[in-house]
């Protein structure tokens, strides 16, 4: 229950193995609306909230979900008539709602941003309604934080018109309030700048609002994405040159944001101006997800993953399979091929950033099958980049989506990644799925019969790849192999053998 | 193992809820190439075969698939040295191959196209590379059948020029000859046609062409379209214009196909001539289909499914779906707006066609959440276009997906049926998503709490949705619905209000 929406977001999970979003009921409360001269919650206000709480208390009961956590935030945690919400909503909806403390509050956005992004040293924002949470993070742990009431919707209401454009005059004293606020933080770079990431609504906002503008693709939702302080500036100025009602047809605002969106974007560029941050990670996960992946690692003190780009990459790969052996292996057998062309100097092109998304495609190259055998690499992709990888950016994302799309079939082709485009990655995006497609071939009758595999090339000539196999041979893997090491042979202009085992 | 090609096809299955195409490896083994002249398999042939054989087993073997039936069909059948053959393959691959007589082939192929078409009386064939079935169903019955030596393989070997085009006197030799091969038998129709359908590779390949040059998108595959003697015809006339090497680069096409392709469609064109057929419905399934589904229906005699297109709609929807209370009571209260709104008179646009498939629509509107809650029912067309839904027509299964993907957000737009669309399919697509719309919000808490909707619209006026509920009301149900009436009423160009049960 936060200061500007109430969200109920449902979440399967498969203990230890995976979990995923599965339900949501999103409620534009907006409980902070016209509070700050009274410091009461409105009563129009207050009774939608009451409302709000009934319908989400019900839903709960009538699916099913008995495991409810239901928590509430600045707004609510600062209103002056806060202990009678608190009552009403327990007396007329059952629900016990714990008030978040500001540091809970602020750990349940550390846990959201430890676990999804790939800020391991480095800053942290959570920005709300109606505060602001800034934190330190060292070696994935957080170190300090503090909160202000600098959140989207209390600055709007305080600093910008709600009819008209902004004056650069209003923006300015936005500005300098954001700076003073934040003066005594000493744990706040001062210029400098480091890895920043951040999480909220609004954050969120501005970051769809500048992939549409720099023409991403529409998939993969905004997780990863870096806004830049250039790109977030361009779309500040575009926001205060129209009045609040037009802000929420900006593309990729949603249109209950518009009137606060301006407000959250002043704060958020002073901020970077004072850290001297170039960019900001934006992660789809939240408070709620901090709140849930406390439970769902509770095994874990702090709950965090190892590693989050190989979680994000297992989740996904138990969500659409029973077990892992046969994607592990064909990951086992790429890599050795990997590293082999590597050693022989046929891949100067491919480097440990690619080995990771060659790895990550290999275990999801096969979850396509989900949807139909025909064309499963084609779903594979398709699922991967609706499915989301926390850690990974969307250029990642697009090429382990595009790698596991070329496990079979089909002319690797890197112009798809459009706009995320980087020079050579056409060699790049063809070598890995010559790769993985020979992986997946020596590995085709999916029982590890192929244990092994080495790149043998001496001189220019033939290319030989040496398997070993476990006991009586692997017929299907070397006949299977051998069909399909043209793609490789092209791409690295020269023959190529696939030896059986002795 | 057929005459052209060998396939290992692997499908998993729940039973009695689902089954599912897991796994396929192909080769084109073209055992009867060369067979004519001695009426044995030829040496190299031979030997491809045993390998091919040897290969399958061993991947049933390694990937823990115990349950396998091989079968043969008439190349093997007919040919002099089967016994070797199968005594090789048996002592080398442990597989006990099932020569099929020609009555099993029949069935195989009958049990197909019973199972994925919508033919209930009418006729069906069944084109190998070796041999060609015809059969007569009554009543989803098979009443009659015939095998012919009219398969693809084997008239272009004897018919075709194997380097050149085809002369119009080749072409018009071949017909004949399969006009005369026909001629005696009394239970094909002699012109007058009625519904018949096919199966076989060249089938669908002549179907994937004359899609593509239709411009129909490329999902879905062939299952359930039309192809019609017109079409056939241009494509038939523009194979022969092209030597059989260009034949295989036709879109739609399979290269390994190129040089029996223009044969075969000779044949179906005589055929369909001959019997008066205007078009012939095509499916994704053959007789392996056949196969597995007697396994699959085997509480069945015949092994038939009752409702060829429910069962369909079931089948995806089980795949994703633990139970199906939610979409099936989503299904009920679309039904009663649907039949609501037509006794009003505000829905004229629609009828019994559209009736059947919003229920599929709702059976099937949720299945997207298995691949993101986030775009769920984007994922939801996602999943029915590609899963396909044998006895739908691709522009049925268009609709379906469309429906499905309108059930939540967004300006319905019939557009993207692009060359599939008809005459007032925006105000059904429209309508339609309007109605899935309001029920899924009325069954928002998925507890089946509004047991009904009953359609009031007296005058010109308000339409009122009068809602019962079991037990205690239902308040996210009204709520929900309330907040989701806009498009109904834009559609209907008439003010609805949803009323709370008393």
């Amino acid at each position: 229950m936060g200061s500007n929406s109430f969200r109920l977001v449902v979440y399967g999970w498969d203990p230890g193995r995976y979990w995923q979003h599965v339900d949501e009921i999103r409620e534009a409360v907006r409980v902070s609306a016209g509070m700050s001269e009274s410091g009461a919650i409105k009563k129009s206000r207050f009774k939608r909230a009451l409302r709000t709480a009934v319908v989400f208390a019900s839903f709960c009961e009538h699916s099913g979900i008995d495991d409810v956590r239901a928590v509430a935030t600045s707004a609510i945690r600062d209103a002056s008539n806060r202990d009678e919400l608190l009552t009403e909503m327990r007396s007329q909806s059952g629900l016990d709602v714990q008030v978040l403390s500001t540091e809970d509050e602020t750990r349940y956005g550390y846990l959201a941003i430890a676990n999804t992004t790939t800020v391991e040293t480095g800053w942290g924002l959570d920005m709300g309604g109606g505060s602001l949470q800034l934190m330190r993070i060292e070696d994935r742990q957080l170190r300090e934080s503090g909160s202000w009431p600098l959140g989207a919707v209390r600055v709007s209401e305080k600093f910008l018109d709600d009819e008209d454009k902004a004056s650069s005059k209003q923006l300015k004293a936005l500005r300098k309030h954001v700076t003073k606020a934040v003066d005594g933080c000493d744990w706040l770079p001062d210029g400098g700048g480091g890895p920043f990431a951040g999480i909220g609504g609004t954050v969120r906002n501005l970051a769809a609002a500048a992939q549409k503008r720099a023409g991403h693709p529409d998939t993969g939702g905004v997780q990863g994405f870096r806004l830049s302080r250039e790109a977030l500036e361009e779309l500040t100025d575009e926001l205060a040159g129209m009045p609040p009602a037009k802000r929420g047809g900006v593309p990729g605002i949603k249109p209950d944001r518009g009137d606060v969106i301006l407000g959250g974007a002043v704060v958020l560029g002073a901020l970077m101006d004072r850290g001297g941050f170039d960019d900001i990670e934006v992660t789809d996960a939240g408070l709620r997800e901090g709140v849930f992946l406390e439970r769902f690692l509770d095994d874990r003190d702090p709950p965090l993953v190892n590693d989050v780009r190989r979680a994000a990459v297992v989740n996904l790969a138990n969500r659409y399979q029973q077990d892992l052996e046969h994607p592990e292996h064909v990951a086992e057998l790429s890599l050795q091929l990997f590293d082999g062309l590597r050693v022989a100097g046929l891949a100067d092109v491919l480097g440990a950033a690619e080995r990771e998304l060659l790895w990550a495609a290999c275990l999801l190259h096969d979850i396509g099958t989900a949807v139909d055998y025909d064309d499963h690499h084609k779903h594979s992709r398709y699922l991967i980049l609706n499915g989301g990888l926390p850690g990974f950016s969307p250029r990642e994302l697009e090429l382990i989506a595009l790698i596991a799309r070329y496990h079979r079939k089909g002319e690797p082709d890197a112009s798809e990644l459009g706009p995320l485009a980087r020079k050579k990655d056409d060699a790049r995006l063809a070598l890995m799925s010559a790769i993985i497609r020979l992986a997946e071939q020596l590995e085709r009758s999916r029982d590890q019969a192929i244990t092994s595999v080495r790149v043998e090339a001496n001189g220019s000539g033939a290319v030989t790849l040496a398997t070993e196999a476990a006991g009586e041979g692997a017929p299907v893997a070397i006949w299977s192999a051998r069909r399909n090491a043209d793609l490789l042979e092209r791409v690295i202009g020269r023959k190529v053998e696939v030896a059986g085992p002795e």
